[in-house]
């Protein structure tokens, strides 16, 4: 395939700098098309020497600066993985992030990064929503995108009929009870849900099973959507 | 004064857009120098039209394009408030976040205003570190900057000696206890300390006073530094 600058619609996308290039070679090695490492890359150390981690792993590399004045606009990126695109769909037997209309690529990519680091490899996204597969997002997750499941639902309601024995935590600020008065193990699964960074969810989520509120100030509006979620998923975390 | 571009050194800095500028205004109208307003600028509600807010807090206001053109870069800011960098040292019966190093804007901004929100008011930075009066930062934190207290020391060594009788809690990835193992309300004052986004808190920090690890699985490396702050913020929140 010719590489270019990434769109939602292409059924490939590409990671941007080492550490989410190798968490592709680890996690998804089958899904890569190419390694394109850039003629100024010089190896910081052994262990992740480029060259010898596509030899141990059978994977076609090619030395080409052309694709990173393409690509990778101002940032210093001197490795970069070309991946097709796959399915894994979430699990119906694990715990569930679910993303009401996510808007921001970066906080995306944080809260798939938080939500490994506390055990939760399966993400929803209600359309419409930013794209996980956006190099951005990628970048931003560290690569962690490679370690979990997704899917993608037009409605809630949609993914409530998929998963219709999942206990339903929303986050809002409206939320009946307080996180510090939740004893959050739940035994069956569950999906923690969130809405959009700058309106939150509508309050038709109030009654859709536990609506939390992560006690804070007056003094400001509300918690950013990564920090509450990463205060979530630190309380509801899953030792495994 | 002239309004320039932002510079570390100068004796002034602001506000970019309305919410930063509305903080701005409400916590330190002393400080200010003058409200800018863009000549597109329109009103969304009443609650909130600037040119009524400096009437009632009998504050300055021009309406000038080009001050725009030359601070504003390419996003759509309609209010911009100049104001003079003040003094207003951290408080010794307070507890403190101290950051150590810090070198991203965007997640001091977002630390001052997660901190505010579970009631740290006081903040100490550690140079070198990036600049809290930074319009980014003032954006990022979307106004708190206005309600913290600052302090700035060259060394964590002559921070503890201004202030020996701190309980100190350092953040690492080698720290000797879990945060969930922690009953975090001390009775006297308490710092809790995090270091650089990208290096963490060096080793030497053990041993200053209780060191503390927010667990996260093997998967990813650590907790970004936004995300394990407001883990701890809220798990050492202060209520009033």
């Amino acid at each position: 395939m010719e590489l270019k600058k990434y769109k939602h619609e292409a059924p490939y996308s590409y990671t941007l700098g080492m550490a989410p290039t190798l968490e592709l070679i680890q996690n998804k090695p089958d899904m890569i098309d190419k390694i394109y490492v850039h003629p100024n890359y010089t190896p910081k150390d052994e262990i992740y020497n480029i060259f010898d981690v596509c030899k141990g792993a059978h994977l076609v590399y090619e030395v080409n600066k052309k694709i990173f004045d393409r690509l990778s606009m101002k940032e210093n990126v001197f490795v970069l993985g070309a991946f097709f695109k796959y399915d894994a769909p979430v699990s119906s037997d694990r715990p569930h992030i679910v993303l009401v209309n996510p808007s921001n690529s970066g906080n995306l990519g944080t809260i798939i990064r938080t939500g490994l680091g506390f055990g939760f490899k399966d993400l929803v996204i209600i359309r419409p929503g930013v794209d996980p597969y956006d190099p951005k997002t990628i970048r931003s997750s560290m690569g962690a995108l490679f370690h979990i499941r997704l899917s993608f639902f037009d409605s809630f309601e949609e993914y409530k009929r998929q998963f219709p024995t999942h206990e339903i935590y929303t986050f809002m600020l409206k939320g009946k009870r307080l996180l510090s008065d939740i004893a959050p193990k739940p035994d069956k699964p569950f999906s923690l849900v969130f809405g959009n960074e700058a309106t939150g969810l509508p309050d038709s989520f109030l009654d859709y099973g536990e609506s939390i509120f992560i006690k804070h100030s007056k003094e400001i509006d509300s918690l950013n959507l990564s920090i509450a979620f990463g205060i979530a998923a630190n309380a509801f975390s899953i030792d495994e």
